[in-house]
C-alpha cells in the first residue's frame, strides 16, 4: 500500500520542485497555514496535508501530478472544500491540490449555450456571468454561492433544481482532465452527441480517484420566463407526501419540491423569522414550477388543487423574485438553523423511491427515538433524496460514534426500501463502509478495475469511495493480476 | 491477435457444449441459416458468423460467454440487426449471440416510472406496453418497430424526440451485464441518484465491446397532455436554418425539429404522396411542440411567428393524432424513398454545432458537385444531427468507395467546424478510420485503458469502434504494460 501512516520522507527537495513549476507563493507548508486544508465541510474527520500546491493552469497540476507520480506520493485534489462526506479530506503524507487559484471563466459561447470555467470557479459565478443574457446554470447546491465547480464534478453534486434539470453530469459537456500520470487528456464534446465510451460521465461523480478536471464545458439554460413557488402547509406528514406523489403522477415535473417537517420549520422561523412557515405544521411542501407564463399558470393551479384534496390547511403563491425568495428563505436557512437548534448536528444524505417515503419517515422517526436524538428532515421530496440533520453535542462523550451509527442505520434503511446511499453528498471518507450495503462484491471489483486502470498506483485520492483500499486488498489484486496477465499474453 | 482468419478451429465440441447450454434450437449452424446474420442494416459489409446462438435468459448468456472466454473465441452481440454502422457485423470465425429470444418485458413499474425488459424486447413495444396507463419511452431512432432496446443500448441510439429528452443513455437507469470474462454484473439503480462510478453511462454507447446487457432497467415518461406539430416551408434553406436558431433562442425546447431539402421532399412526395409538403419548398421545417395545452398552444403561436419573420411561405399545423401523423409520415418515409429514388444510398450521421448549419450545408452542396452524386438532407436540426443521404448506383465498379470517401469528407467537415462523428448510429465497423480525427491519440489510448481493463482478451465484438485493433498494437501495449507494471508493484 503506498500511504505510510509513519513515513518520514525528506520533502525539501519535492517542495523545490513544486516551487519551480508554481513560485514560492503557490506552495504552502508552514504548520500554521495547513490548518485550514485539514478537512472539508464534514468537520469530524481531520488530517493535515504534508504540502498544499496552488496551480493557476493545467499544466502546472499536470507537472505537479507529474512530481507526485515520480515520487510516489497520493495526493488529494481539493475546491472550496465546502464537501460533505469528506472526499477533500487530506491523507497521511500527501500533497493537497487546491484548484483556488484556478478561478477564470475561459469562454463564454451564449448562441451554442455553453461556459468553459477552471475548477476553483464557485457555483454561483457561473450564473452570474450569463444572467444578463437571459441564461443560468441549473444544478444549484445549497452550498452555491461557496463551492467550486471542481467539487461539483468530483461529487456530481444536486440542489434543489435538480427535480426538473437533473444533476451535475447532465450539465457537464467536456472535460479537460490531468490524469494520475500527468498526461492531459480531452473527454467530451461541446456537441452533446458523440460517440466512444462516456468517459466524461465517468468522471463526473468519481471523487478525486480518477484524476483531476482542470477545464470543464458546462451547459446553460435559458431563464424561464416566468417562476411561480407554492407553500402548501399540512398537519400531517403523510398528507404532505401524498401530494408530491400525486403532482408527479399528474404529470408535472416542477422544477423543485421540497418537504421540510415540523422540527426544521420552527428551527428556521426561530432563526430567520419568515413569517411564511406556521410553526404549529407537521410540514410544510415548497413546489417550484417554471416555463412559460401560460404553463406556470396553470400548473400552479393544478397543485393547488392537488394539495387542498389532501387536506393542505393553507396555500400561499409567490410569483415576483422577492416573495419567492422569501418563501426560500427558510428551505435555504434549514442547515444553518439546526446549527442553532443543538450544539451540533450531522446531516445525512440517502435516496429512497418516492412511494417509501411515508414508511422510511416513520421508521426515521422509531430511529430517532430508539437512539434518543433528535431528528429534523428537510428534503429534496420529489426525487426522494433525504436529508435528515441528525441533532446532538459532540461534547457528549460517544455521542458521536452513536449519532454515526444512527446515520448508518437510516442509510441502511434506505437501501433496504431500494434506494441509494448518497444523492448529491457522494461517498468521501464518510460513507464508504457502506458501500457494500448496496453493491455486490462483483460490483465493487468491477468499479475497482476502473479505478485502477486510470489510478494503478492509488495516489489519486487513495482511501476515499471504497469500502477498503482495495489496490492493496487480495481479491482485487488477485483480479487484477488475472485481468492483465491476459493482457500481456497476446 | 485473437482473430485469426483462416483459423481451422474444430467447431464440433464447442458446439456440443453450447447445446448443453442452449438446447439444439438455440444453436444456429447450417450455412443458408447462417446467411441472415452476415450483416446488419450496413448491407455493403459482409462477414458469415461460424455459430450462432440464441440464449433466453441472463444466465444462459454468461455460460456462453464463458465458453467464449475458455476457448478463447471472439464473439459479438447482436439485437435486431438493424444497426447503420456495422456494429453488430459479425468478425471471421466468431459467436454471433443473437438477441431475438430474449424478448420479455419483466417488470412494469408505472409508479415508479420504469420498465425492465430483455435486450430483444423491441423499441416500440416498450411504449406499447405502458400507452394505455398514459405512459411512454422518448428515444425513437427511425427504425422503432423494428429495432431491439439491447441495440439502441449498444449504440445510444436518438430519434426524432431526443432533441428535449435526450438519447437513450438518458434513459437507461440499470443494467443487467454479461462481462466478456462470463461474470454477472448488476450497475445503476432504479433511483436515479446514485454515488460510485457511473459503468451504466460507460456502458450505454459503448458498442458492444463491454459486455452485453441482459436485462435494462428504462424510465418511461408521462405522455404529454396535448402534443402539436408545425410544418413550415421555405424558399430558401438559409429562412429555414435560421428559424431553427431563432426558435432555440426563444427558449423554446420542441420536442423535435426536422429539416428536409428539395431533393427529400420530391423523394417522399413520389413514395407516399402525403400531399403536405411542396414540391417547390428549398427546405421544410417539421416542429413537434408537447406540454400542457396551454403551453402548447403559446409556443405553437411563438414559433409560428419566428418562421413567418424568416420568409416562410406557409405554416401547417397539427394538433390531432391523425394529421400529425400525416405531416410526419414523408419525414418517416425519407430513408425508404432514398430508395426510390437511386438503386443504392449511403446514409451519413454526423453532429454540427447549430450554428454552422448554414456553412456546413453548403460545403455539403459543394462535395456532391466535386464527387458528382446527388445528396439528399433530412436532419435532426434542433440538435444539429445531420443526415446526409447520398445517392448513387453499387452496380457501378468504384462507386461505393467514391461514395464512402464522398462520406468520409463530410465526416471531416462535421468534425472541423466543432462537432462529432456520430449522432446516434455509432462508429461500429464503418467509421473507425475516422476516429482519430475527433480524438487525440491520448484521448483514443484513454478509452482503449478502459476496454481493455473490462475486455482484455479483445474477444468482446473485436476490431470496432477504434481505428485499429489496438489489443495488438504495440502503442497501446507498450502503455499496458507500464500501467499494468505499476499495478503489480505493490
Amino acid at each position: 500500500m503506498i500511504i505510510q501512516e509513519k513515513e518520514q520522507r525528506n520533502w525539501q527537495p519535492i517542495v523545490k520542485q513544486f516551487e519551480a513549476v508554481l513560485g514560492k507563493n503557490g506552495v504552502v507548508q508552514r504548520r500554521e497555514e495547513l490548518l485550514t486544508y485539514e478537512c472539508d465541510g464534514l468537520t469530524s474527520y481531520r488530517k493535515r496535508p504534508a504540502v498544499v500546491v496552488l496551480p493557476r493552469t493545467t499544466e502546472q497540476v499536470a507537472e505537479v501530478v507529474k512530481i507526485c507520480d515520480r515520487h510516489q506520493i497520493p495526493w488529494v485534489a481539493r475546491g472550496a472544500g465546502t464537501g460533505l462526506s469528506g472526499g477533500a479530506l487530506p491523507v497521511e503524507n500527501c500533497v493537497l491540490i487546491v484548484t483556488a487559484l484556478m478561478k477564470q471563466i475561459l469562454q463564454i459561447d451564449l448562441e451554442n449555450q455553453r461556459v468553459v470555467v477552471q475548477p476553483g470557479v464557485i457555483n454561483n459565478w457561473v450564473t452570474q456571468a450569463v444572467s444578463g443574457a437571459g441564461f443560468y446554470y441549473a444544478p444549484d447546491p445549497s452550498s452555491q454561492i461557496v463551492c467550486s465547480i471542481g467539487g461539483n464534478v468530483a461529487e456530481n453534486s444536486g440542489g434543489v433544481h435538480c427535480l426538473k434539470y437533473g444533476v451535475t453530469t447532465n450539465h457537464v459537456l467536456g472535460l479537460k482532465l490531468v490524469l494520475p500520470d500527468g498526461s492531459i487528456v480531452d473527454v467530451g464534446s461541446p456537441v452533446q452527441e458523440i460517440p466512444g465510451y462516456d468517459i466524461t460521465g465517468l468522471f463526473v461523480g468519481s471523487e478525486g480517484t480518477l484524476g483531476i478536471a482542470t477545464e470543464i464545458t458546462l451547459r446553460i439554460l435559458k431563464t424561464a420566463e416566468s417562476i411561480c413557488v407554492l407553500l402548501a402547509d399540512f398537519s400531517n406528514m403523510e398528507a404532505c407526501g401524498a401530494s408530491v406523489s400525486d403532482i408527479i403522477s399528474a404529470g408535472i415535473i416542477p422544477a423543485g419540491m421540497e418537504i421540510m417537517d415540523n422540527l426544521s420549520i420552527n428551527a428556521v422561523e426561530d432563526v430567520v423569522a419568515t413569517g411564511c412557515y406556521p410553526r404549529d405544521a407537521a410540514a410544510i411542501l415548497l413546489v417550484e414550477v417554471d416555463g412559460l407564463e401560460v404553463e406556470v399558470a396553470a400548473n400552479k393551479k393544478r397543485i393547488a388543487e392537488i394539495c387542498t384534496k389532501n387536506g393542505a390547511r393553507s396555500i400561499t403563491t409567490a410569483n415576483d423574485p422577492e416573495t419567492r425568495l422569501k418563501l426560500w428563505k427558510g428551505r435555504k436557512a434549514a442547515f444553518a438553523a439546526a446549527g442553532h437548534m443543538s450544539p451540533d448536528y450531522y446531516v445525512q444524505d440517502g435516496v429512497i423511491p418516492r412511494t417509501q417515503l411515508p414508511f422510511v419517515l416513520q421508521e426515521i422517526e422509531n430511529l430517532s427515538q430508539k437512539y434518543g436524538y433528535r431528528i429534523a428532515n428537510v428534503f429534496h421530496a420529489g426525487d426522494g433524496n433525504l436529508h435528515p440533520l441528525i441533532l446532538y453535542d459532540n461534547s457528549v462523550p460517544g455521542a458521536l460514534e452513536k449519532v454515526e451509527e444512527l446515520g448508518g442505520d437510516i442509510l441502511k434503511l434506505c437501501v433496504k426500501v431500494g434506494g441509494s446511499l448518497s444523492g448529491e453528498h457522494g461517498i468521501g471518507a464518510d460513507k464508504k463502509c457502506y458501500m457494500p450495503e448496496m453493491f455486490t462484491e462483483t460490483d465493487l471489483e468491477t468499479m475497482q478495475w476502473v479505478r485502477q486502470v486510470f489510478n494503478p498506483n492509488g495516489l489519486a485520492n487513495p482511501g476515499k469511495m471504497f469500502p477498503t483500499p482495495r489496490t492493496c486488498g487480495e481479491a482485487a489484486r488477485a483480479q487484477t493480476e488475472k485481468k492483465f496477465e491476459a493482457i500481456e499474453r497476446f
